[in-house]
């Protein structure tokens, strides 16, 4: 068969695959990955990926100690994470983005990523290519190398992304104190903007719908910023808000032991048409989440030229309180709770009644 | 709701059912992980998991240098790897095998593991709780530090493990030489032996059934002996056998541009009950397939010796070739080609009887 007869992914069959895919990845092929020459064995070329590890500590910061190996794994796929109208280029973005907000999340270097593709069979090779596309663009745009992977027939397409990455000092959920500033990337309720707007009607005005779509279909991972925060030396504990601040907020509480003041005007939005709703309650923003030792009052200056230097707008949110205090606003001297809810896998009960356990049996 | 009131995984929600699982696998709880004192934050911790690479090298193994970082993910799911009978414990079991299979491939010590696992709404918790035992087990048997993971809803069970090992001269596919002796571990066709029998109705003896549903059921990987083959420094090239034998050499023959010869009678299977074809074209075995060294014609007399070290049979099945010669059995001067066919993910939609990759459709 030749290549222009071939549409579907099972005129390649898995070797044919396995080829196709990999040498869009093959050592070196990604633009900049800094860890390329670090790589002994890459994608499709043996039972695992290899990399010398020397080379690639030496290579990812020069004279930095890098220490610690730091991993995630994280899994997107049809029906639960990709939202009407993304495309196969954006499905294959986001399963790289996601991973690398957690690196992010850590102050870590990413450097290497393998990918697990499930892939409905009938599969148009065009579309998967597009897949592949995303998954490279990603990885480019943050000099990441694709390592390895591994392609298995699934119901629906669905990805796990496997991220590792280098830390001299990483930044822990664990590590806040009552006294230290909150704060914020970017701005809130972006993605979940996009949402209302594609599968609930919400209206906005159209440089807000574009901002919001570009957040919900193709989401930046704050890499450089995590890696400028953390070696800055003044972030106490930092985490990404995949799933919307109120849960990211409780997360951060329960590990630290702490509670949160919050200042309402201060939460960063894209625009006053953006709901605070959406801000609070709603994911997919992968901003970072960080307290600030506010020692001797240096903190918001050292934040202003951080901020200008990266580029990216740094909000503070509120401080960081003692963990009986719980997590409100603060709005003159009246308190309002702020409620423990947001996007959470299995939280809605449903009459599905499929489960693996009781399908055959 | 009272924990016993709970029987399906919604009645815990997402933070429930992390918590629930990351419990079983927070630091130190794997019973002997070699590396558990080196992670600094472990499963359901942190957005990422931290490994001290110093301390994680200085444990692996006592002095070495362990310059490579080895990497593999690989999926299982229930509608094409878990055959019909298989028990939740065993799925889980089998997800963190297959991974460590490809560690083994290299000869390299696996120490940490994450595992993203897709699951159906309505899934007894008693059943999940199986299939956490399952990796619990495998990860413990092997001293292997499960990390981290992530969980999302999904249509059916889906598991993708990604593991992590260190390397000081990992062993892989490019580098077989004519005149190297062809090996493999163990007897092949097994796990082909045990599908047979549950879901084609073949018959063997007693003892051959149980051997064969275990192989199937709960594969063992060759851990310890890729380690001490790929430390005898004989080995030239190594891979898993999880395709079969007649893909596996195909695929080994391509790395290393080589060909090889067969003996037919060598090829190593638990009894004349089972059929050559099971042997060389089916997958699941989970053995190592290696060349050595014959230099001075020592290579035999070390395997024994590895041999009995391991308690593992170890057969010579032929040799390598140069690359023209093909992939053939044989038998006299009769010279009898093999097939390269095995299973395959998406290649055959056909009127093959056999492969796993129509089993369900």
């Amino acid at each position: 068969m030749s290549e222009y007869s071939m549409r579907f992914i099972e005129d390649l069959g898995e070797t044919g695959l396995i080829e196709r895919i990999s040498k869009r990845f093959k050592t070196g092929a990604i633009a900049g990955a800094v860890c390329g020459a670090c790589i002994a064995a890459g994608a499709g070329e043996d039972d695992c990926a290899l990399i010398d590890m020397d080379a690639a500590r030496a290579v990812v910061g020069a004279g930095a100690e890098y220490r610690y190996l730091v991993i995630t794994t994280d899994t997107v796929q049809k029906s639960t994470h990709f939202p009407r109208g993304m495309s196969p280029f954006q499905m294959g973005w986001t399963a790289v983005a996601v991973n690398l907000s957690d690196i992010a999340a850590m102050g870590a270097h990413p450097f290497a990523f393998v990918i697990a593709m499930g892939i409905p069979e009938h599969t148009e090779l065009s579309a998967l290519d597009e897949v592949v596309s995303g998954i490279e663009a990603c990885a480019s745009a943050y000099e990441l190398a694709v390592v390895g992977g591994d392609i298995t027939r699934s119901k629906e397409l669905i990805m796990t992304g496997t991220c590792l990455g280098f830390a001299t000092t990483p930044v822990k959920r664990d590590s806040a104190k009552p006294g230290d500033l909150l704060c914020v990337t970017g701005t809130l309720g972006n993605a979940a903007a996009g949402l209302k707007m594609i599968e609930g009607g919400m209206k906005f005005s159209p440089d807000i719908e574009s901002v919001a779509k570009s957040a919900l279909f193709q989401p930046v991972p704050r890499v450089r910023e995590g890696i400028a925060l953390a070696d800055s030396g003044m972030v106490t504990s930092m985490m990404d808000i995949s799933d919307g601040l109120a849960l990211s907020l409780a997360e951060l509480g329960r590990r630290s032991h702490v509670g949160f003041e919050l200042y309402e005007d201060k939460i960063p939005v894209l625009s006053h048409e953006v709901p605070r709703e959406l801000a609070l309650y709603y994911g997919g923003d992968y901003e970072l989440l960080f307290t600030l030792d506010a020692g001797a009052g240096t903190g918001e200056e050292k934040l202003k030229e951080l901020q200008s230097e990266l580029g990216v707008n740094v909000s503070i949110i509120g401080r960081v309180m003692p963990e009986e205090a719980g997590i409100y606003f603060k709005k003159g001297t009246v308190r309002e709770e702020i409620a423990i809810k947001g996007y959470q896998h299995f939280s809605i009960l449903s009459s599905n009644d499929g489960g693996w356990n009781n399908r055959n049996g």
